[in-house]
């Protein structure tokens, strides 16, 4: 299978590169930069690629369907809300790493992302694929998910859709290695002010606010709101959601260890590790989810600790699942990744 | 003004001997240890002082109330308990860096801490030295507050005191830097194992639960418990403690920061700062505790980003500040630190 | 192909065991710990093999031997010495990841290890295993090469093979990340010490000096010693050998250019980046050595930059590279592995 | 004393600012910045400094020599140049904390800043002012040294000065901190490519290799030139210069350790430490250069382990250093400070 993938040069699609050129499914990978006018080695447009020489060409709509049977976008926000359209138009499949069709109303979009939205029609038509719960197979357009709404989701599911909680309730301090930042080099990330330090950032103003929102909807009409914020960390990679939520009244611990053991036993990706929390370098290079739960009798309160690989599971990991889960590919393909440890 | 100091070997011993090396007020400093059975070079004991030849003497209770006016204990819990008696019945000045005289119930103590408490009323006559809000002047024995708590608790104050909050709903995630866990080495202290992660530790555990709680209760009678929760992160000092809490109806943000502005105005060691996010690293090398605030009206719920150098605010420093209130000094002598920028 | 695997708990045994794993030759792996007296699950003896129950069997010789066609050791210095007898005899193939069989003389290692050695013949039978320039086929017992040795010799071969420098004049500034201090928490890797530190350690005195002159000897007669120091950096993998050398009179930055590209144009994992100077981050996560090399006519003198994966091409990577060549493998088989970047 | 600063918003200028604050002989101080047209509160210009309001303002050499009794400036390469003349003039007393005027020699300035240099009769009069060597003390205009050449002069000292070394065996391995890079956020320093990294820059082109050789031929003839690497670690603060080199026949470690005693032993910032080899942590926070030294017989190799805080020995500490020579102030006036340990 020959597939497209435009937007090599941020962290996302080096990393789905990297994937997608051990994927047994796939025959070629053909790379699209939007900033090019010619051919350009790899190793000169992102030069850790050091003795990787395959072209990168410049993008059009054509050369891509042409080309390819498929096409992976790893674009900053705000690109592919302009360029969707041709792709919806000819049923040609996409998946998109992008925020730009996560949500389903256009007000919403502008009101998280400050740029403007991609039409209504192609919103209404893409696929949310948070692909441990609903998966890609026949879809045509898949939106997917932001890294902290991963890791979040995945958290709160067996308790949103068994209905456990308080809705009004929920509070996620979720932190982030800087990778999640993106390549471009900014103060917050420049290594002499995010070394030695915690830097909340975008409080109660994180884009991938609305997409939490909107996916715990669709599993419980009741929810409209969470308390979300986002932290920086020291590190490079890996992402820790934190959440706490009040439980119903007659709830207890062994209630919440059994809906969280039948939501997860048989899903590959999702590890759920009971009281014995999991830290963050159990996961960094896998596409897993872990998933560690403690309720406290005193608070009434559950304390779930989710952690994931941002550029993996909260990118381009859960990106080759999608693929797999939509072109009927063993889920698992190239995703059976062991943690980088030590 | 000669002064003694037990427990040199520990961070919080290091740092306070450094601050008080300096202090206009001591004429001279008496080091003990409890493992020394003759005097050595602080060098031999302390390498990292590696020029410094001080003596290091054996502990007695005797020797240290002849040669000193007063006497820190920056030892490990569990050694102040069967230490404190002859001090308090001579009414001779202790402060005391550790928890073992902070909770005023034995029982208590025994359940956070697992171990034999000290006398009944010894905690009695212990003053717990939250020193931006009750001075230390004119008592004998202060129990300088833990880490966590100062943050957490300066962070929370004002709502509670001014009863603008739900209690039940006090949710604090606490992060700190790895030199709060001491100087032993331990596997999560690991530098391989700490490098690049998050690891949450003492889920509902952690024993500054009981002093938080003892302390919130002093300002509003009816707080119960609080959700507690602690992250190791990889930094070597700060505490970050993310409070967070639901309003009462009615309460809204310029009410919130109004009685912020009214607790802290005047204090000089607590900064607020409104919705600017204090990070770390604006307090690490400083005995300050900035405090900022951001309400979120769609979740009427506040989040407050509570920060300290865990080793000053948080040990030292709060205990040279409570030193200058006990002995009528300039309250901010030898604590007008600067951030220790870039 | 069944493998035996001794020393699952240390860190070249962990990343060894995820390599094996996924090899296309290899149809099962047994465990040994010397320290088991019964069969325990793998992720009770390493609780970050969180889910994996392979059993981990107490350690016997026979056991080994009778369940297996060779057998791995990742053991700690002084293990191997006592143990290598009986599969010398048996000539049953062993790849030792230790440092107990690489030098060729009992007092030299006696002299480095501070240990007893093995017997002088078993010395004289094992071979020293460096991949990219001697292969391990038909070799019984393969001593794989230390880490700062796997890097410092590959930098330095094509000088010295083709005899371009001043053999009296090499000098190696090598640097370490943590993770090859191995697992035990030690003061000089308490995080506490180690971030924001660079801490040089065994000035002259490293055990991984004496092979490298052996090895350097081999390839060119007239080598007497070389001036060898070891820095411990705050990262986790990874180790960068910074090598100085002057060159004989006559020869210029062409014919050394010309040497590195001769040597390694056609080695799989070694990476000859001419002046474009490697990153650490280049190699973690492969097996690679990545060297680049900058000549200064204006001190005669040559910089080699030399990086590899501590753990990989360090140990368990090449210590699979010996094993792909001692049974006739794919020289590459599961070693093509990508940068773990960002 | 009314002194002025220009260039608060650098690292240099900042700590700069936060020492003199606390100098006891310093009454004021005015603050300038070149791309201010009207006066900016400084927690504007620079936000760490989140609660001082001291004016910022444009910078004009009438004002600063107005205004105050000397001035120092903390700017970047490539402005004093053009600045240094009415100063000169004036005979008005400046500390200039770039790299403007430290070389003498118009072609050589041009040759490693890529600059225009400041005019050749300025070079001539302004001093170089590495304070432990040569004192301030009636100079008009300080040239404050470089932090590697700080580190790097002061751990060969002894030997180039007692002529005990081969001069033309130089090595000089020097590693840095990512705060020497600067404030301005740049692809090499942001945290995702700079932490878990080591990454060789400047190879032979180092813009304080020119100012090494001029103060080493000062003190010996005979030096022609050094071998000078630069390695960013991933740390903030901290610079470790380790020094290489052979000795003249006839040398041996004890007359080693005698040199560095006899030149250091009444030095009140240089500490030598003999065999026991400082890490950064010890001096970091300090004006402290500390110095290891080890020799080795079996290469006639001296290592010299240097290490100081590069923004403090390397940068502001000296150039208070320096002010305080240039005054006649006590010399360790507002500089007898603590490691920041742990």
């Amino acid at each position: 299978m020959q597939v497209g993938l435009v937007g090599i040069t941020g962290y996302a699609g080096m990393v789905l590169y990297q994937l997608l050129r051990q994927h047994s499914e796939v025959s070629g990978i053909n790379l699209y930069d939007h900033k090019l006018t010619r051919n350009q080695p790899l190793n000169e447009v992102v030069p850790s690629f050091f003795t990787d020489q395959t072209p990168v060409q410049p993008y059009s709509d054509q050369a891509v369907m042409a080309d390819n049977q498929m096409v992976f976008f790893a674009t900053s926000a705000g690109v592919t809300s302009k360029l969707s359209q041709p792709y919806l138009d000819a049923k040609f499949p996409v998946i998109d790493l992008s925020g730009d069709l996560r949500l389903n109303d256009v007000d919403e979009y502008q009101r998280w992302y400050h740029k403007d939205s991609a039409p209504a029609s192609d919103l209404q038509q893409a696929h949310y694929g948070l692909a441990d719960f609903e998966s890609a197979e026949d879809k045509t357009y898949v939106a997917n998910p932001g890294c902290y709404a991963t890791a979040t989701l995945l958290g709160l599911a067996p308790l949103v859709q068994q209905d456990l909680i308080d809705l009004d309730s929920i509070i996620v301090d979720a932190k982030s290695g800087t990778s999640g930042a993106g390549k471009h080099p900014a103060a917050s990330t420049h290594f002499t002010q995010a070394n030695d330090n915690l830097q909340i950032y975008k409080p109660n103003q994180h884009q991938h606010i609305p997409e939490i929102v909107m996916t715990l909807k669709s599993w419980n009409k009741q929810v409209k709101a969470i308390q979300f914020m986002t932290t920086l960390i020291p590190i490079t990679r890996g992402i820790m959601s934190t959440i706490y939520v009040k439980v119903k009244p007659g709830i207890d611990g062994a209630m919440i260890d059994q809906v969280y053991q039948d939501t997860y036993g048989h899903k590959p990706f999702v590890n759920y590790t009971g009281t014995q929390l999991p830290d963050i370098k159990q996961v960094v290079g896998t596409n897993n989810c872990n998933i560690g739960v403690v309720y406290n009798p005193v608070t009434q309160t559950v304390m779930v600790d989710s952690v994931i690989d941002n550029l993996l599971k909260g990118a381009a990991g859960q990106a080759v699942q999608n693929f797999n889960q939509m072109f009927k590919f063993e889920e698992t393909s190239e995703l059976e990744l062991t943690p980088f440890l030590p």
